[in-house]
């Protein structure tokens, strides 16, 4: 299960495979700096932009590619919108907050966080409205997590559709959030015996709402106001989104302005024509909250090919788990016949996208490129047939089945399925 | 040394001393919706912009105060300056990239990322030569560090002088960093017996370089090509730059062309007339790398005054030491009269940003508002006249002492000493 390349190629292997100008170009030379290859550049040679330019910074311009996409079939209209992060130019485990995914079903609201209110009411002691410098005087908590669209990989379900794992994996982010337990605002209200479910609403024209059992509610949500520090993104909910660890991104209520407690779920159109799974027999699986364990390999795949000859090659690729964290991801370059554990580097926290690597030589023949998430719960992700054969095809949510990325000898990569 | 305070303001508190529109103001109303401050607001009732405007999106307007900051004299210069982050209005411990603080010594060198190269040179096996492409094959790993500058704080030596916790404290950042082990490239290059320096040096006009022992550069540096997931920014380095976690920001050289090995130091100008620590007695201290273990209120501080009466009340700050994480933050209101443990929240990793609150009940009165930091080797924060008394009023770099904010009874704040 595990091999000798997962802790990278050896200094001879790197060498004799890759690229590097070694020793053998200097030679004969009578210092480094007379290679052209290191000649003094422009830059060098003159003094730079001051730091007055730029009070807010932004990508080089050489990065310009590495930016949110749409899929203009999907977005045709701002009433149902999306568009998705650039995992595959990507590393690490945080996503930049101008790069995070977004989908509105009534697009971007622009709210003045001055005139914004949340309001609690329904079965509680106290109907409460706050204003947002109300909520800043709550005691906060900082956490990590995914957020991920039900959708996310949906268009897959009948076979590979899409050629990138920006638009097949790419309604995700990671993000660190600021906010309050939403179970200390709940408690000011003062949550009465019967009510035993929460509806949120967001201030956007759709009034977009989920319903969310209270056990949920007072367990791990957040109100929040910030994202990797500083306040959220227009697109992202500012002034305040509602945050639901590890459950599907639609029920993170952007713009929150409301939270009713009740009796009994709302049935919204949220949660029954939309965010449902239809099976073949004609029933619907609901109230599937929580994201099964899943990963993906971001590089190689379509955007990212590989661009080097045989030798040392990274793979990479992330893995989450609406459950807890993930241990354990496996990668297989053969489609399967052979699985390797891959190597995992930056922070492990619950309900957070994981980074793996997988260091390997390459030979340069074609490769079939897949990952399985194993998370702390002993769940391991399925293939795309397994989650088929239970559900049918007439799922768009919730597939978080293996994905196949086939690489040719040129390190081109497309999307794949293979049995 | 602790007190209940630290756990949250009790319902009843929230209540009887903040401002939230509670019960009582609804009270006689058909439903809360009928309450003018949760009307319904332009925002719900227009449609707002779809996903296809903002391949890469930037803060709401309403938060265009959060921005980098200059001082004038400070910065009159692109071959010298500085800006600050606006640590004042932000929470959890990532800083986003585009308000990390700059510090330059000749303006910001636009790399062409194709033409950009990473020699290995001296007292090496195998010089070489790396473009991009190349390090991409290596390992990479993940970590969040802070980079503090060395003249952090320094302006404070002699007295109080900046009033803003953006300018006395801000030149520091925290963020994710994805680069492969320096160790990896040095293995890859062969380090001679003798080889016991490293000159790392910077493709800027400046030339900027540094000396750096290689017990260090084996240990924990990296040659890094992201930040928070996406691509270096030109400020910070792009395409790549050195990270040398815990110790002074002028050692991750940015821009990163040249690393040379060789038996000594080069005592270039950036470590012996600048970076060096001038005593009473006219020798300096010098080599002084590693950041001491510092911390500071950065809510209630000048630019972010108390803005609400009596009551409820968040106190929030940061902490963090070059040699380990920071297990323990006080917390003082009374000029350190009294001492309260603070709560921490959020990732505590070695040399990284920590943050710390302390939700307590304002009486209204005036404040003395201090934070004292305890590193994982023991060390104490000490105070400013502790650091004086030893060092004399020579010093701009290394000042760790612990920071004053007088807060009075309108919630203003202001930078004052006391002994």
């Amino acid at each position: 299960m595990t091999d000798e390349n997962q802790n990278g190629p050896s200094r001879r292997a790197f060498l004799t495979g890759a690229g590097a100008v070694a020793a053998g170009t200097l030679a004969g030379k009578a210092s480094a700096q007379d290679d052209p290859a290191i000649a003094i550049k422009p830059w060098m040679q003159e003094l730079g932009d001051g730091v007055d330019v730029s009070p807010y910074g932004m990508p080089s311009p050489y990065e310009e590619d590495v930016k949110r996409r749409t899929v203009e079939w999907l977005t045709a209209d701002p009433v149902s919108s999306i568009n998705f992060t650039p995992i595959h130019a990507l590393d690490g485990t945080i996503t930049p907050n101008g790069i995070c995914f977004e989908r509105h079903h009534s697009g971007v609201a622009k709210v003045d966080p001055a005139e914004h209110r949340l309001m609690i009411n329904g079965l509680v002691d106290r109907e409460l409205v706050f204003t947002m410098e109300d909520l800043m005087r709550f005691p906060r908590e900082n956490h990590v997590y995914f957020l991920e669209c039900a959708a996310n990989s949906g268009m897959e379900w009948r076979g590979s559709q899409l050629n990138g794992v920006q638009f097949t994996h790419g309604m995700i982010h990671n993000v660190q959030y600021t906010g309050i337990p939403l179970r200390l605002l709940l408690e000011e209200a003062g949550v009465q015996a019967e009510g035993k479910w929460l509806l949120a609403e967001g201030a956007d024209a759709a009034g977009m709402s989920r319903s969310i059992p209270m056990e949920k509610a007072l367990d791990d949500c957040l109100v929040a106001f910030k994202m990797n520090g500083e306040a959220l993104r227009p697109e992202q909910g500012y002034p305040v989104r509602l945050v639901v660890p590890g459950w599907e991104g639609n029920m993170w209520v952007k713009w929150l302005r409301r939270l009713e407690v009740g009796d009994q779920p709302w049935h919204h159109r949220e949660e029954t024509s939309k965010y449902t799974d239809l099976l073949d027999d004609g029933t619907a699986r609901r109230f599937t909250w929580e994201m099964d364990a899943k990963s993906v390999v971001t590089s190689p795949s379509p955007q990212a090919p590989i661009t080097h000859g045989p030798g040392p090659t990274v793979l990479t690729g992330l893995a989450w788990s609406g459950r807890g964290t993930i241990p354990r991801v496996d990668v297989t370059i053969d489609g399967g016949i052979t699985w390797h554990e891959a190597r995992m580097s930056g922070p492990s926290t619950p309900k957070a996208l994981h980074r793996f690597y997988y260091d390997f030589e390459w030979d340069g023949s074609p490769l079939l490129v897949q990952s399985r998430a194993h998370d702390s719960t002993g769940y391991v992700q399925p293939t795309k047939d397994q989650l088929r054969e239970m559900r049918g095809l007439n799922s768009i949510y919730h597939n978080n089945g293996i994905q196949t990325w086939a690489v040719d000898a040129d390190g081109k990569a497309e999307n794949v399925e293979i049995s």
